[in-house]
C-alpha cells in the first residue's frame, strides 16, 4: 500500500452540481452514477463501459484529464470545452457539470453498479382503435379490448369493468390498455401511451428515498428522501419489533407511519416530475425484512427473537393500494415487494445484490452493508454465501457519546498526524458531533498515530508524550474515562466536557461493531476456503458505507486486507435494485431467482462465534 | 291428449309439511326435490333414479301408491308404515313427511333437475401439525405451512401472513388451512376441518334466494328468501338500467341495494344453520347480466340499448367483500359469479342450464325460462341454441288490470267449464287478483269453452249465451273495453269495476307474450331444422314457469304442442347451479365450458321476427 492509498481519499463526499442542481455524492463515484442516483437523466446504453458515447457531459471550468476512451470519443476542441465521458469521469473534488437533454429514446438504461439494464418494464400500454359493437358483432367491451391484447393474455381487473363500458363510448372506441404484468387495470380515453411512470422505494430504517421513474425511457423523472416516520418508536428494527410487542395498537401505528412515509414521497416525486398520481402504475419496494413486515402490517414478533423467523420469504401480490399508496398513485396500480433471504438478510439485500450483479460476476466480491445490522453476502456468479452480523448502533452515531447521525455538522473526515488533526464538516458548518465515516476514521487515525495501542486502549499520557507530542494535549479525563479530544468548542481551551471527543467506550462499541462484521465475512471466507487476498471487489453499500473511507476500513480491520482500489463505495444498490425490477420483468425475474442461489449462514449458532469474535477485537498490526 | 291431461293437475301448489316445517312446491315434483330446494337434506348418491335407496322418507298418514322400486327396497310393513323413496314420490297434494336425519357422510348430493354431483367443493381444508422452528429449521412461516399442502399448491394472500405468526404460536403450531381454489385464504387455530360452508345466490330481480350449504356433506343448512329491495327502482331490469341513465347516483345506490339484499339474507340464512359468519369462505351467485353488472357496480348502460352489449361475459375473480358481504362470511371468502351468453341470457340461465345438465342429455330439450324477459335453450349434448324473447310484464301480474304478484290472495289456478268458474286462491284467502300461471289459467279455459276466438276476441254477447250459458253474465263492458269477470267482490253481483276480471287488453297483452316467446322456440326450432314433436322435454325454470300449468301453457301455444307429460318444472334452476358450482369444481368448469357450447341467437336483428311475432299471436286451434 503506497502512503496516498493509505492516507485514503481527502474527502469522503463531493459536492456536485448537475445544470445548476447541487447533489453530494461519495468520493470516487463515476459522473454518470452521481447523476442517476440523483435522478438526474443521462444518456447510455452500454452499461458504463465507455462504448456506447453517450453519456456526453461538459466539465466547463478546469475540466479534468481526459481518459482514452474521451479521446476517441471527442475531437480535440470538444477536450478542450471540457466534454467528457460520464461514465468514466470519477467525482473526486466539487465540479460544475452541464448535461445536454437527452436525444434519443433509449431502449435501455444504466442503473446500479453498471447494470445495462434492457427496457422491459412490467407496465405496458397499447392504444387501440376498436371496432364499435352492432347487432351482428355483440362481443362484450372487455373481449373486445381483449382481442386486440392476445400477446399478453392479461386477465382483467373488477375496477376495469365498472367504467369500462362508458369509457370505450365517450372515447369513441379510442383507448389505451395499461397492462402491469398479466393484469389489465385500466383502459384510458385516447392515446396515453406516452405516459408511463414507476416508482422505486428503498424503504431504510432510518431514510426512505423515492425515484420516479419513466417507465419509456428508463430514466428518472424525480428523487426525494426522507427520514421514516416510524423513527419516534426506535432507531433500530428490534426496538420497533418490542414496540409491538408492548403495545398491542403499536403494529397498525407503525404501519400507518411507513404507509405516510411512501405516501409523501410520492406526492413530492410526483410533482418534482410533474406526473399526475394516476400515471403512476407500479411502484418497488426494498426494505429489510421487519421494514416490509411492518409496512404490509405483517407481525414482525417472530423476526425479533430466536430462531428469527420471518412470516414468508416471498411476499404475495401486492397493490400499490396494500402499502397505502392508492390514493397518491393509480388506485388500481401494483407493487413489487422485494423478497428476503432472513430475517436479518432482507428484501433491501436481495435488491442491492440484483444491482450490483453479485450472481453475474466471475471475480469473487464481498458485498457489505454497514449499520446497526450489517448484512455480508460473498460469492461470484457461481456460488453465493450471506449473512448477518449485529454491529450494534455505533455507525449511527447512537451509542457513541459524541454521536450524531450524518447530517449538517457531523464530523464525516478525521485527518491525523502525530502533530495535528483535521477536521471536515458536513455542511462546512461548526462541527456538532462525529458520524459513523468519522468515528472509523478517528479511530483509525488513533491507531496510525499510535495513541491507541492494538487492544483498543488509550496509551499512557506519558507515551503519549513521546510518540504524538502535538496530540498529547488532547488525550483527557471524563470522570475516570479516558477521551481523545477531536474538537474544542469556542475560544482557548475549555474543559474536555464540553468538546466534541472520543471517549474510551466509544473506541470499544466501534471495537465490538467491526469485530462481529469481521467475524461475519471471516466465517463466510472459511465456508467458502478462501481467504482475504482473492477478494477481488469490496462492495461497500447502504447509505453509510456508501460514505465510508476505504482505507480506514481496511485499515481498523473493518473489511479484509486487500488493496484499497479493490474497495469501492456502491451507493444505495437497495434503491437501484428497485429501480432494475421497474424497469425490465428480467431483472425482476433475476432478483427472485437469487432466493434460490443465496446460502443463508447463521451466525447465531455457531459454538465458535464468540471466540471469533473476541479474535476480531483488536486493530489488526499496521 | 287425454281428457285428464287436457285438464292438467288440479293444483300448480302442493303444501307440504317436512319435520313439521311447512314448504310449497310446484305440483308433480318429486319429494326429494321439494326438499333439497327447501333447504332439508335427504340422503341420496344415486342422482335421483331410485338405485341408491337412501333418500329414505315415511309418509304416515295417507301413504301414496309404493312404486316398483319402493317395493324392492323396503319390506312389506315398511311400506304399510308409509316408507317410500323420496326421489320417486311425486308431490301431487298436501302430505305430511318425515325425514330421518343424515345417517351418512355422503361423497355426493343430488341437486338440480336429478343431477348427481360428486363433492368436490373449491373450499377445502387441511389440519396441519406443524414442526416447530430452531436456528437449524428458519423455513418461514408460510414455508413451513406450504410445505404440507403441496399437492394444492396454493398461493397465500397477503391478510394470512399478518396474523400467521401469532396463529401459528399461539395455537402451538396446531392449525387449519382454508384453502379455496388455488388460494390459501385463512389459517384458523386448531382443528377446524369439521366446518366449512357457503352460500348460493339466486340474484333476481324481484326475489332473491340464498342458500347455506354444508359443504362437507352438501347438504342444506338454511334457505331464505326476500324481495331485491332494488325494487323501489323497477320492477324490471329495463326500468333499473333506466335509473343509473337518469342519475348519476343511481348506480351506486342500485349497487348498495343489491348488496344490502344479499348481506340479509347471508346473515338469515347462517342464524338459520347456526353457522359463523367465518365459516363461510365461498359464495355463489346466478343472476341475470343487469343484476350481475348492478351487484358489481359495473355501468349497465349498454345493456339497456341495441346493441345490447354486456361489459364482459366472464367475470374475474371476485371476492365475497365485493358482493358487499365482508362483514357477514369471511372476510377473504371467494365469490363465484356465473358467467352470461349474452346481455339477456344471463348467469341465471348458465346456472340453470347446468342445473338441468341441458349438456349431458341425449335428447332434445327446450328450457324456457319464463319472466318479463324470456330465455329460451333448445338442444341436447350435442349442440345448444339461446335466445331471449322480449315477453312484456304480463306473467308479473305488471300492465294486467286486476294482475298481482304471486302472492297470498293471488288467483293461481282457474278451472272453467262453459257452466263455471272454480278458482283456487293461493294461501286460501280472499280473492285480491290474478297472477301468472291464473292469468295463462283463466286465457286457456276463455278459449277452450269458446268464449275467446282464436285471433283473442271476445265473442258477443249473444254468441256467448249459446256457447257458455253459464257464464255469459259474467262478460261485461267497462266502458268501452269488453272483460270477463273471474270473481264477484261482495255479496250479490254489483258492478263488474269492483270485481277481479280479465279485460280485452289483457288478454292482448298475454298474446303478445305468448307470441314473442313462441316466436323465439320457432326460431330455435327452425335453425335446428327440428319441429315441436321432436322436443322430448319442456323445462320449465324459474319462480314464474315452475308454477305454470302445463296443460294451460301447451293449449295457448305458449310451449310447443307436445304431450304434456313431457313439460316439467324444473324449480328454481338458477339457484340450484349455484349450489353445484359451490359442491364441485368440476360442475363449476362445467358452467364455463357452457359459454363455448352455446351459440347464441339474436332475435332483433331478424327482419322476420315482427312477420312471425303476429303469425303467432292467434291461439292454436285447440
Amino acid at each position: 500500500m503506497t502512503a496516498a492509498e493509505e492516507a485514503g481519499p481527502q474527502s469522503v463526499r463531493v459536492n456536485l452540481l448537475f445544470n445548476e442542481r447541487p447533489v453530494r455524492v461519495p468520493y470516487g463515484v463515476t459522473l454518470f452514477d452521481a447523476a442517476s442516483w440523483n435522478g438526474i437523466a443521462i444518456d447510455s446504453t452500454c452499461g458504463g463501459h465507455g462504448t456506447c458515447k453517450k453519456c456526453r457531459i461538459r466539465i466547463a471550468d478546469d475540466p479534468p484529464v481526459p481518459s482514452s476512451l474521451d479521446i476517441r470519443a471527442y475531437t480535440p476542441q470538444e477536450i478542450r470545452d471540457g466534454w467528457r465521458l460520464a461514465c468514466r469521469t470519477a467525482a473526486t473534488r466539487d465540479t460544475r457539470v452541464e448535461v445536454p437533454p437527452l436525444t434519443t429514446r433509449p431502449k435501455a438504461a444504466t442503473v446500479g453498479v453498471g447494470r445495462q439494464v434492457i427496457l422491459r418494464p412490467a407496465v405496458q400500454k397499447r392504444y387501440l382503435e376498436l371496432a364499435e359493437p352492432s347487432l351482428a358483432d355483440q362481443a362484450s367491451d372487455l373481449e373486445r379490448v381483449l382481442a386486440q391484447l392476445e400477446d399478453l393474455e392479461p386477465r382483467a381487473e373488477l375496477s376495469v369493468l365498472t367504467t369500462l363500458g362508458r369509457t370505450l363510448r365517450e372515447a369513441d372506441y379510442k383507448v389505451t390498455a395499461v397492462v402491469v404484468d398479466d393484469v389489465l387495470i385500466a383502459v384510458e380515453p385516447g392515446d396515453t401511451t406516452a405516459r408511463r411512470f414507476g416508482i422505486a422505494f428503498d424503504l431504510g430504517t432510518t431514510t426512505v428515498v423515492a425515484t420516479l421513474l419513466d417507465l419509456s425511457t428508463g430514466t428518472p423523472a424525480g428523487v426525494e428522501s426522507t427520514l421514516n416516520k416510524q423513527q419516534p418508536f426506535g432507531a433500530d428494527v428490534i426496538t420497533r419489533i418490542s414496540a409491538t410487542m408492548m403495545d398491542p395498537g403499536a403494529l397498525d401505528k407503525l404501519q400507518n407511519l411507513a404507509r405516510e412515509t411512501l405516501a409523501e414521497l410520492a406526492q413530492a416525486v410526483c410533482a418534482q416530475g410533474g406526473v399526475e398520481p394516476h400515471e403512476v402504475y407500479e411502484v418497488a419496494v426494498a426494505g429489510n425484512a421487519t421494514m416490509t413486515h411492518l409496512v404490509l402490517g405483517i407481525d414482525p414478533e417472530p423476526l425479533g427473537m430466536a430462531p428469527f423467523i420471518m412470516a414468508t420469504r416471498l411476499y404475495p401480490e401486492v397493490l400499490a393500494a396494500d402499502l397505502g399508496l392508492g390514493g397518491v398513485v393509480h388506485p388500481r396500480g401494483r407493487a413489487v415487494v422485494f423478497p428476503a433471504f432472513g430475517a436479518y438478510v432482507g428484501g433491501d439485500i436481495t435488491a442491492g445484490l440484483l444491482a450490483s450483479g453479485m450472481d453475474r460476476d466471475a471475480r469473487v466480491r464481498l458485498f457489505v452493508d454497514i449499520g446497526t445490522n450489517c448484512e455480508i453476502v460473498l460469492g461470484n456468479r457461481e456460488w453465493l454465501l450471506a449473512t448477518a452480523a449485529p454491529a450494534g448502533p455505533a455507525f449511527e452515531g447512537a451509542a457513541i457519546r459524541c454521536g450524531m447521525r450524518a447530517a449538517d455538522g457531523a464530523i464525516e473526515v478525521v485527518t491525523m498526524t502525530p502533530d495535528d488533526v483535521s477536521l471536515k464538516v458536513i455542511g462546512d458548518a461548526e462541527p456538532q458531533g462525529l458520524c459513523g465515516s468519522g468515528l472509523v476514521d478517528a479511530v483509525t487515525g488513533l491507531v496510525r498515530v499510535g495513541l491507541l495501542d492494538s487492544s483498543g486502549r488509550f496509551i499512557t499520557e506519558d507515551e503519549a508524550r513521546v510518540r504524538a507530542p502535538g496530540l498529547a494535549g488532547r488525550l483527557r479525563r471524563i470522570g475516570k474515562e479516558r477521551v481523545f479530544v477531536l474538537h474544542w468548542r469556542g475560544p482557548g481551551n475549555p474543559a474536555a466536557e464540553d468538546s466534541i471527543y472520543l471517549s474510551q467506550r466509544d473506541v470499544r462499541e466501534l471495537q465490538f461493531a467491526k469485530a462481529a462484521i469481521a467475524t461475519g465475512w471471516q466465517i463466510l471466507l472459511e465456508e467458502a476456503g478462501l481467504e482475504a487476498a482473492d477478494v477481488k471487489q469490496v462492495l461497500l453499500a447502504g447509505s453509510f458505507g456508501s460514505y465510508l473511507s476505504p482505507a480506514s476500513a481496511i485499515r481498523i480491520g473493518l473489511v479484509p486486507k486487500v488493496p484499497v482500489m479493490r474497495v469501492v463505495s456502491a451507493g444505495n444498490v437497495a434503491g437501484e435494485g428497485a429501480k432494475m425490477a421497474l424497469l425490465s420483468l428480467r431483472e425482476r425475474a433475476g432478483g427472485l431467482a437469487l432466493l434460490e442461489e443465496v446460502r443463508y449462514v447463521e451466525l447465531s449458532d455457531r459454538a465458535d462465534f464468540n471466540d471469533r469474535f473476541v479474535d476480531q477485537l483488536p486493530f489488526p498490526p499496521g
